[in-house]
């Protein structure tokens, strides 16, 4: 049996998001033995969206594809090479996008990995159904290889928990970006889809979402507009380390991953 | 130093979250050295609301303390007996309702513990202002004990981390309820209040947030009404334990904690 | 030249709805010369859903053909005739419900109605693209007619407008439902479509929607659940009248009607 | 009896609004004999907010009072002039904000109209509760004049239905803003309110809500930002004229106006 390690990074926040990545990301790969590294790059330009000159950076720090989320068009860059740069793809049920949805990566001789990227709707934008895109993409994906994670971007842990028993056994992994708060409940499901609510986020502790903390209090107290900013101080990076069995797609252990500076 | 061990436990989902409570918190009670119970209840009736019949069956299973959320009113049960049960509190910041938002509980000799439930407002009905609410009332609890615990039962991540910074300091505990999937960012804040964003819910574990996973999947794929019920099967115990200093009331230690069937 | 007139006739509320309906429907047809009567009938019974007696009241009291909207679920009995009966149609851009979301009506010899119904996303729940099943099915309706109908049960007047201009020219009216209040915004566009973005309710005036206020009041006071009741007292019919060139689909004239006990 | 005739009009946005108001407005007052001009400049900047500038336009071009809604800090330099400008206003109900939610404005000799702002909570930011503002203030300003008008700047019918029937009595006119369409709906209430639901909006009519049409159908469509611009063509002023006896405060009468270039 042939067992792939794949790391997911969570919502990379702005520099000091981008920062601990640089810093880290080389000895964790050697230190956990890690195939191959996946991170939610929607934040990283200054909490916003992502660049081209930002998206080499990650790259160049270890990172082997970007997924993203609803703050994918933040940044107007964005447009300039999301349909050029093969190793970064937006939620697949935006209708009508510039972009891809999802990948296949070789890595090494012969392993592909399927990469799938969506976003919820519950509390978000009215995209296209999550699950019927799902069903579409997988089932053409699954031509190609058997190993596939789906980040699913979504606020909503019901719809989350629902996608991942509704991908159950035809899928590797299910694991939820865009609360930026690492949940405790990762898990393999009865079919052997490794599964997680959310992955958390990489960037400042002490903030809220990786922003100023004092901006966001201001915010609900007041209801008023209020200019977000990055926050200072210690990072983290939160993500999951999964085992997949590349003979069958199953995933055979699922872990949670904190590395603070 | 005087320590109070208190064990707060996550949003109990009907049958199968009250027969774990039944079968394993006298035992938990005595492993942990646990001083004081609290469990938030607002799914305890078939998954709706509580009942006066389900709120004794919980006190007589061990717990002291009830907490609830919006789904409080859901049983009209619930009219019966807020305003003459003291062991169980609502939301304090609704504006204009029966029952109460929070209540000082003196365990032992001397020894007291402040309650507060309040919750979000941010996907959820516009109640009054969580912050403020929280401010008049921790000022006026403040006369009468150190020790106070903060069940803010909200959506959304960023309200609930905000709001733990907002009190930090000036409460021991800031613990999150309703999405009902435990966070893994338990910590101490810098002042010395224990938080977290989610404690879990106390229920059916191959479910969506305790309800039957068919039904959920088929209400979010054909966006029509479904019948929820509560899902079968294996249970789990979501909670944490917190360790309060009693002079100072800030938190020493927060720890997660599991239990399954 | 061959002129239809068509009378539009907003959300039947209750049996203040029905009555008036009942009592004034046979007058107005004959005193407006109308051609064909569409009804929504989404809050026909007690404010929540239709049944097929209800329907069958409608018909019998001169209405020919029900368009639904979000509450057309309500009433448990809709699934009990939705599928058979051919005079009422539900949002065509439900996923995956029973029913139709549109239908084509043969009137007089040779003269066909299509009607359309659809319903916003905007503060609704995420159905299908309502722009994208109108493209589809109007394409569809072209075939048979050039007389086409839409009712649009949408909460937003962006979301309405938007549409009215997106099918200029295409059908014969864009006609807005679901806010159960009229507006003064009645014209032909540019390209020869009537547009109203909402036609307003038909049920007791001295009312929230139909519903009695002092219960609205409190809700919206309280944030705490409660039991609608349709209101009592004098009720109104609000509806358009559009004159429609048969030969080329192009909407003459649109006005405004009010009726009351 | 001494009649006061209040004009009141409609979220005036961007360049084509103002020139419509700046060509007409001095023509309709004269025409009308009004005695006061309210208008809401939410918009007036461009489509988003207010500057000093152009409030100043707008009180040289007729306008004796500005209120405003939703968008008001959109434009930062609002901050520059709201809280010594006392011919503008904001929601009452913004729990911590610069400027004032309502004013007593003396006109003539002796005259007083109390003129009031607040925003509704459906679909909308969770301010403080409208309901309970409104009764505060009003019961303040009751001591100092009859004559009291009130802007609902509120998405919901159903909320600014309530908030008429919950006034009705108490003041003299509560005249709905934010949807940008006038409704149908003008009434006097059973005891003396004039009420509409919407007074629409000032600005180009071949447009969404003063918006370039084309690019708001996109962003229904593609569900991807848009940058908003504020259409071209034709304009046109909505609003009402409210008639009311000084000496009671009871309206007398409620009429719609539209002013087309
Ligand atoms: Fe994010
Ligand atoms: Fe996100
Ligand atoms: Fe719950
Ligand atoms: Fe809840
Ligand atoms: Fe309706
Ligand atoms: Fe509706
Ligand atoms: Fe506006
Ligand atoms: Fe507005």
């Amino acid at each position: 049996m042939k067992v792939l390690r794949i790391f997911m990074i969570g919502d990379i926040v702005g520099r000091p998001g981008r920062t601990i990545i640089r810093e880290k990301l080389l000895f964790l790969r050697k230190k956990y033995e890690v195939n191959f590294i996946i991170a939610n790059g929607e934040n990283a330009a200054g909490g916003n969206g992502i660049t081209e000159k930002i998206a080499q950076e990650l790259f160049i720090s270890g990172v082997d594809f970007i997924t993203t989320g609803n703050h994918v068009w933040d940044n107007k860059d964005i447009f300039n090479f999301i349909d050029t740069e093969n190793r970064i793809i937006r939620p697949a049920n935006y209708p009508n996008s510039p972009g891809k949805g999802y990948q296949i990566v070789q890595i090494g001789a012969g392993t592909k990995i399927g990469i799938l990227n969506i976003s919820g709707r519950t509390f978000m934008p009215p995209l296209d159904c999550p699950f019927k895109t799902a069903d579409l993409i997988i089932q053409e994906m699954k031509n190609m290889t058997k190993v596939i994670v789906v980040d699913f971007h979504a606020e909503a842990t019901s719809e989350k928990i629902a996608m991942g028993w509704y991908l159950d056994g035809r899928v590797s992994l299910v694991a939820g970006t865009h609360t930026h708060v690492q949940t405790a409940d990762e898990r393999i499901l009865t079919n052997g889809t490794a599964y997680i609510t959310d992955i958390g986020m990489t960037g400042p502790c002490n903030s809220v979402l990786g922003i100023e903390k004092e901006r966001i209090i201001n915010k609900f107290i007041s209801q008023m507009p209020v200019r977000f900013e990055v926050a200072k101080g210690p990072a983290e990076i939160n993500g999951i380390i999964v085992d997949i069995d590349e003979s069958t797609g199953r995933a055979l252990k699922i872990q949670r991953i904190r590395e603070s500076t």
